[in-house]
């Protein structure tokens, strides 16, 4: 049996079983994003890798290095940010063609660089190996969080908003007019979606707002889609979920692209991946005034999109009519598609 | 320019420049095969991430995937080792083909979780991607380690003696037999050379005792070449070295090769790469009674194999006839060789 016939999720859950342990400095293992680890202090160590890959993840032709420096450290501090966490110190692991020009190898750490200093992380080491086909990324964030901040995704409740910031759908936007220039034509500002689909920019700040309010339940970035995302929390917290189609703050780009198709707008705001959003949960009461709160301190608007529900109940997606449609899980598996 | 122009450490120091901040909480940044890190309490977090690479750093004809899993661990744990520290947690990070068998990946977990097992440390997360070229296993493992008991490779002074845990040469001497069926011939027991080339064993209770102790004012893990690695300690340290080719504890199947092919024994020593054993520095009047300790609470011999000298002094070679040559630098470099 091959990778490509069963997936990277149902292989992940086979190989945790192969070697996860349970041990008390051990608060989240196997499984997430983003390990949670616990050391001397009152703080938690947190710890994530994730990589870019070329004809993966990017393509060389398309991507400046400076932009893939930037990305591939942005799309772990938006793994970090989906914790609370205050990122720390990073390494780069590098696999690089020897033909490759230095002078790229150089620009892909200016990006790298910049976007560390941008947000208080330190570069502290990696390793370097030759690659005997393309390039690949693979880098490592630590950071930290007060025990008493850090979110999970498995605390949401049967009652909670579910809430989004930003907007969605952006990134793949970008990505589609990558795809098809005659969509230029029906896309006002491209800049908007092109940015987020190389940069996207991991939401830190709005995190910590989050984390110090104490009120949210459960907390993920949208690197998959939010249709598939949403449904880690909801098997982590033991529920189900309603989203509502009419209220997800698609982006304009995004809304362009579907009304030229003459598809609805929250297709694309559901399954395409990459927007690194914050999607997160909190009690009706709490819901407003944190959205109000993220808004006020970081400038990010913030949209309560859905309600979760019982775990019996499942998970759906209510349309602008007001019938409800089961939410597929519409997100990206490398090894699949 | 490029990269096979330069090599891998030309370039880390290019990199370095463009990304090296300074910090209170940065006690050993890039450059060093472990970052060390500065969080609450007594303990300094330990960080390193190294990667095996196919077609680059093993054959998948030639080792078997619970081999390369137990390898691509412990070859981390090996760093971790030289700082003195104690690894507690790893993340594994893969890029793999879509078309492999899912009990391939089953296997290296298994054996990437009897290592795990064997040293105490806890798989708590990772990445899977898929790999349009061929495999690669990039593992970070983070440790700790004491602030008192930390040794660093820029420690040495001249007068300290040169010691190595175990035997050298006995990894290269496996590849040999592996790329050269005549050898087999005139190597009499081949079993520990393969072992050592397929699965090197981190020297972790070794460097707990030297670090314990107090003594050793250097270290480093044999990954290139003791020629190769002697120089990162003399870099860091500022000092020269002069070994003692008649010392050096070759290991039998080198020996062996060495004879065969009308070679001194110390060469394949001296350049052959992937022994990770421990080289270390420590003034004469402790030397000889930490190795004993050593011996004594691991079973691991250690042999005294050189003198570090002043810097002005430069790298030598002394032969048994009392010459001295200069001591190159023969290790391994994955993107000029």
């Amino acid at each position: 049996m091959r990778i490509a016939n069963i997936g990277e999720f149902a292989l992940i859950e086979r190989l945790r079983g192969l070697v996860a342990v349970e041990r008390p400095d051990i608060i989240v293992g196997i499984g997430d994003d983003v390990a949670v680890l616990s050391l001397d202090g009152d703080q938690w160590l947190l710890a994530t890798v994730d990589c870019q890959v070329e004809e993966v993840h990017f393509l060389r032709r398309a991507i400046t290095p400076a932009q893939l420096g930037q990305r591939a450290l942005a799309i772990n501090l938006s793994d970090l940010a989906a914790m609370g966490g205050c990122p720390l110190f990073a390494l780069v692991s590098l696999g690089l063609p020897s033909a490759l020009d230095v002078v790229w190898v150089e620009e892909l750490y200016h990006g790298l660089g910049m976007e560390a200093a941008r947000h208080g992380v330190a570069i502290v080491g990696g390793n370097m190996t030759r690659s005997p086909g393309g390039i690949w990324i693979d880098v490592t964030v630590l950071g930290q969080v007060r025990r008493d901040e850090v979110v999970l995704r498995s605390g949401a409740q049967p009652g909670d908003q579910v809430l989004v910031t930003g907007q969605l759908g952006a990134a793949a936007a970008g990505l589609q007019l990558l795809l098809d220039p005659e969509l230029t034509r029906v896309v006002g500002d491209h800049g908007p979606a092109l940015t987020r689909h190389f940069t996207p920019t991991p939401r830190l700040a709005e995190a910590r707002v989050i984390a110090r309010s104490h009120q949210a339940t459960a907390m993920i970035d949208l690197s998959d889609g939010l249709s598939s995302d949403i449904g880690h929390i909801c098997v982590q917290s033991g529920v189900g979920v309603r989203l509502w189609a009419a209220e997800l703050p698609v982006a304009p780009a995004a809304r362009a692209i579907a009304a030229a198709r003459g598809e609805p707008p929250w297709n694309i705001a559901l399954a395409g991946g990459e927007d690194y959003e914050l999607c997160f949960t909190a009690p009706p009461v709490a819901a407003a005034s944190l959205a109000a709160a993220i808004q006020e301190q970081t400038g990010t608007p913030v949209t309560i999109v859905g309600e979760i529900l019982p775990a019996a109940a499942g998970r759906w997606l209510r349309l602008p009519d007001g019938d409800a449609i089961p939410l597929a899980s519409q997100g990206w598996d490398h090894f699949t598609r």
